[in-house]
């Protein structure tokens, strides 16, 4: 096992989970750094406002899942590096137009002003723009590096993940049924789409990259699935139950907002009961793929567990 | 020659220049219909919106040159299609975010109201959004399904000439300067990456798709620079002699942004000769590269003469 390899396998195994998570993080953040301009480049406004949202301590999931799933089926996490980084960036700047003023005119994110308080709403917008195009480039760069379906099977999953096909609608209906009563079924469109087709996109396109078969590789994507879902739920949960120092965003914000959520609809004990469901479906998604999936398995447990 | 081709090539050179435009703008709309949802998808505000902008009846001037490009080294148009089409995604998605209330405000884009006029300040940052996303999504997908150099190297030139090396910083710039004085290395830096960076790009990628060497590709992209770059400095003129009616947007505009142009700069004289110099270089290149570059050069002098 190459020495920069941060799964549990072979002497990983004895590393705590916790500290394999850590060390993924420090990893992302230091490749993070080769794909995103200098503050000093021109205009400085712009790198400046991106750089901002970009390392603002997130949990940095996505990313790490992308480069755990690529491991996971025997592939060399270095290639997956910049479509790791790419699902990043593309997260980043959802949440930077999110917040905005005409969206959920939030003023805080991750314990820090958002993006539209500190650079004023354009910038905001261009400096989302940024991190897609961005996103954009560093892929396309990665595919022309070397043409083959790993890697731009990769791209396309990350794209449909990210777009009409998934977290953008998720978003848009988020938007438009602000207010208004939500069913169940739209509801369950909001969570699929606006959350876990990125976490889908994320396992997927990792085991793609590491040269999984079709079939593999949509197992990766359905395990995504059921904790994206999960995931959004105990967000929801959070909402209603965490503070804002834990949080780093301000809590209560789905009432404020009017949003419906999975607390509204069934409650706190019985959505927490879905959530858990969900992932203890992955985990045994995980547990059928075999021991080189155990990062993923405890990932998947400590986000059920999750305060913030 | 295939039939659906139209460069004046063979039984096609009798066409008159403006008939074949008609006939590529044709071929660009009924493509684009393939490449984005109907209205019925759900949700259908964000594809009413997404549409409401793409099918504004645009000169489609991006994907003409992709195509063209393409074809006036040899290449079949059809494989084309789905890169010119992303690159009037991104063109219109740029349209959509720079007319925000946040950037330029304005409320007329090509005769019509603007997206955020009709849709709703949410609606349209996320209309602008998921047609870059969708961009992304259609390129990803044709590289998918023939990953080679050809794919790969025509959506990293289009992602570079979008991106933070291309149009977003020149927007960026833009923003920032308005209502402050502007030296000339700014404004060209403007006019290279907001405008030329667009069209350089189309060029180089429809070239590369076609199977051009590098060396002839940058020819291409060369030929871009100058007819962006004139292009705009064009604009900036049309913006002070023009009439709303002819220009289909507000004039003006430049006036009430309290934006430095090439007029306020050089006047409008000697900024009409500097656009007349650089779209004559870029018939130099057109000749320089042979009969197959005929309908680019017509569409090169075209574009001088434009009144809209």
């Amino acid at each position: 096992m190459a020495g920069g390899t941060f799964s549990n396998r072979g002497a990983g195994a004895m590393m705590d989970f916790k500290e394999q998570m850590c060390r993924w993080i420090e990893f992302i953040e230091g490749s993070l750094e080769n794909y995103i301009p200098k503050q000093e480049a021109f205009p400085p406004v712009i790198f400046e406002a991106m750089r901002y949202s970009l390392f603002a301590g997130g949990k940095r999931l996505r990313p790490m899942m992308v480069l755990a799933a690529c491991e996971a089926v025997g592939g060399d996490k270095e290639e997956a590096v910049p479509f790791a980084c790419a699902m990043e960036m593309i997260h980043t700047y959802s949440l930077i137009h999110d917040d905005l003023p005409a969206m959920d005119n939030d003023d805080y994110r991750r314990g820090r002003l958002t993006s539209h308080k500190v650079f004023g709403e354009d910038m905001a917008i261009l400096a989302g723009d940024g991190l897609l195009h961005n996103a954009m480039e560093v892929m396309a760069e990665a595919c022309n590096l070397n043409p083959c379906h790993k890697t731009t099977g990769a791209m396309q999953a990350i794209a449909q993940g990210a777009g009409i096909h998934g977290m953008l609608v998720g978003q848009v209906v988020d938007v438009f049924y602000e207010g208004k009563p939500l069913d169940r079924k739209t509801l369950e469109f909001i969570h699929i789409n606006k959350t876990a087709a990125m976490i889908r996109a994320a396992l997927k396109a990792g085991a793609i990259l590491g040269g999984a078969t079709e079939l593999v590789a949509e197992k990766f994507a359905l395990a995504g699935e059921k904790i994206g879902v999960a995931f959004q739920i105990l967000d929801d949960i959070l909402d209603v139950t965490s503070t804002m120092e834990e949080l780093g965003k301000p809590i209560h914000s789905d009432e404020k907002n009017e949003k419906t959520t999975y607390v509204n609809l069934y409650g706190i004990e019985k959505s927490r009961e879905i959530a858990f469901r969900l992932s203890d479906e992955a985990v045994s998604i995980w547990d059928e793929l075999g021991d080189s999936c155990n990062f993923l398995k405890g990932l998947t447990k400590y986000l059920t567990k999750r305060t913030n």
